[in-house]
């Protein structure tokens, strides 16, 4: 019998970091249309001002503020109207004071105005004459040249997952190429005799491959590619032939089941029947997770998950996000939501304990509940939103305790 | 001039689901592995018990648990090792008390046993007997046929947006193929005599039409496809025909931009213009997104977003992404984030007021700031994480006073 020398949360994300951080991955150029959620490769300057010119914010009467000063309802201040902006257009007149330009919402100042007065505060005496009844300051109702982006600012970061906010920030500069991260390549293998494919039929003491199709639309999540999925029986020779092209056609090879002595014994061997550093990481302080292998052949990642549901789930969350986010210098906050656990409870002191919750809502006040159960139940999964991580050196948590939990 | 007679956020809620909720949305089978974030048009039942058997979530030995009643380090039970589960296989073999089975994680355990003693409980004694040093339960280290899911079982319901632990429970019935909603399809026009398209000339006076990719990606985010995005002059005769074609090919037409009195005025003309009742809402008490226009034209939504990005962006999130949810009966659940305003804010009472926040944490504390700015400037919005909302009958909160921020 072996036993694991394992090692906690943060050592194997020391080994991840320096082993695989520097993973080489390509960059292409897609269109502002599907650069949604990509990654940016390079930080994104503007090579112009946005707004590149004045910009009144409101329908109304470019003026010159001053001209307004010490106006009121009872007092108001009488301005020639000398002409018009058309909406889209350059302006080729300017006012003195005395004269003001009525502007549209978004339309451009004349040079030498420097605030807008609202049509609402504006009395039409007649074709070329206004009345202005409130005082308005230098700047009102007015984005200035380069208010919102500056010519040269760095607007987005190398590494910034791309939002629709940032798809709006992209169009102000007329970015319609951008370059970002290609997909990261996985090759996903699930093992075990008692794993069957969707089309295969369900024979007494098989077992539906769940991980497999799990954690590939985890991996869609992350915006990483599925190269290759399959399922591979207890057998060392199919398990090396089947790593050994996950190694050449992909960047991280994910293999997950091989909960049994056996296979667990067969993923250990073929990672260090590569070239490599061979296995760097056999059982992580965590549960659920303890029986994750960590290995490198060829300079490239092979990663072993556990076999149970949860178990795989959790591992992926916790360092194949971890990793990925590190090969392409993601800077992504996730937030924790805060909530008040209902119950009293027990983890396993000397690990990282990761515990599923449900949450529910009353009073304005979010309540966790853990939801227990085997770590092979996968309903356990879905019936949950996020899980609450429980340190190493805590006996448990106490009912009506505040705790922050990670969102799935 | 015209003053816009406003209503609630809550009424204008109301109107969309008394007008659109009923839109009809075809389904469509795809497969498991391109069925991520597609919305399930059907209650998924089980056909299948997960598992179908008995199954052993450890390594070890199927006892009756009765036999190991009473034993001890110093009493050990001694029992008959009578074969070994193969991994995948039925069991053709049962045990008697006085005896065991060999079976690996995952495996099937024989008929008459009722748990699984671990093999590191165990002291091997010779090929076919076991030593074992400790009692354990009934069901100890068992999966029992159907714990995770029970045969006619309601696993998913209608309106669930599948997530991955979904596409888990999916794999383990052995689903395939699943039928979800088509995705709603949207036309997006972009209208102002200002805005230009990202391929074209930045003309002194003219600015990027930074809402109309904007929006096609907030519609991606939601699982909608576009149809069309185009960019419409001010001029009623092609807001028309643009508006009659989006009517024709898609389920709901957006248009945004139109801040100017001019445009606002043609859009309303236009949805007047065709049959049906015509503008349903016209300015919602909502700040920002005062001018948003919505109208029902030959049974389909016709939505004028407001034109400044902030505004529209704010607008879609709170009516746009509400419809859809209405429309496909999506059971979402969105958290928010509990954080400490770091300043006074007043607000505009009368009208429900969403505030832009960044938050920060500090001392395991999250703070959120308000980002000032004016509701043109798209950078206001990427340099934000999410809102906050304050209630018509509130004027203002307190520095360090609790907030819920709503994450974007």
């Amino acid at each position: 019998m072996e036993f694991f020398n394992v090692m906690s949360v943060d050592e194997v994300k020391n080994i991840l970091i320096n082993n695989f951080k520097n993973i080489k991955i390509e960059t292409e150029k897609v269109t502002i249309l599907d650069c949604y959620e990509r990654v940016l490769s390079k930080d994104i300057a503007s090579q112009i001002n946005v707004p590149d010119f004045n910009r009144s914010t409101v329908d109304g009467y470019a003026i010159k503020s001053n001209d307004s000063h010490g106006c009121s309802d009872c007092m108001p201040t009488f301005l020639e109207v000398t002409g018009e902006v058309n909406m889209g257009q350059a302006v080729d007149i300017d006012i003195k004071n005395g004269q003001c330009i009525y502007v549209p919402t978004g339309g451009m100042l004349p040079k030498s105005a420097d605030s807008v007065i609202m049509i609402e505060y504006v009395e039409k005496l007649d074709e070329s004459t206004i009345a202005i009844h409130k005082p308005i300051s230098t700047g009102e109702n007015v984005v200035y040249k380069g208010d919102d982006i500056k010519e040269n600012q760095v607007v987005l970061k190398k590494g910034k997952k791309i939002n629709s906010q940032d798809i709006g920030v992209l169009a102000s500069l007329g970015a319609y190429e951008i370059e970002v991260y290609k997909s990261i390549k996985f090759t996903v293998i699930s093992t075990g005799d008692e794993i069957i494919d969707l089309d295969e039929n369900l024979e007494f003491g098989k077992i539906r491959d769940i991980n497999g199709y799990a954690i590939c639309s985890l991996i869609k999540k992350l915006g990483g590619s599925v190269v290759k999925k399959s399922i591979v029986k207890d057998n060392y020779e199919l398990l090396k032939e089947e790593v050994s092209n996950g190694i050449k056609n992909s960047d991280i090879v994910l293999l997950s089941g091989g909960s049994s002595v056996g296979t667990r014994d067969y993923t250990h061997d073929v990672i260090n029947s590569f070239d490599g550093q061979g296995v760097l990481v056999h059982g992580v302080a965590l549960k659920p997770g303890k029986p994750t292998i960590i290995g490198e052949c060829e300079n490239k990642a092979v990663i072993g998950l556990p076999g149970h549901p949860v178990s795989a789930i959790i591992v992926f969350k916790i360092f194949i996000e971890y990793l990925v986010n590190q090969i392409l210098d993601i800077k992504e906050t996730t937030y924790t939501v805060d909530a008040i656990i209902n119950t009293n409870l027990h983890s396993s002191p000397g690990k990282k304990t990761y515990q599923m919750v449900s949450l529910e809502e009353i009073a304005n006040k979010y309540y966790a509940k853990p939801m227990f159960g085997k770590s092979s139940m996968i309903t356990l999964l879905s019936k949950s939103c996020g899980y609450i991580i429980i340190d190493e050196d805590c006996e448990g948590l106490y009912k009506e305790q505040e705790i922050k939990v990670h969102l799935l």
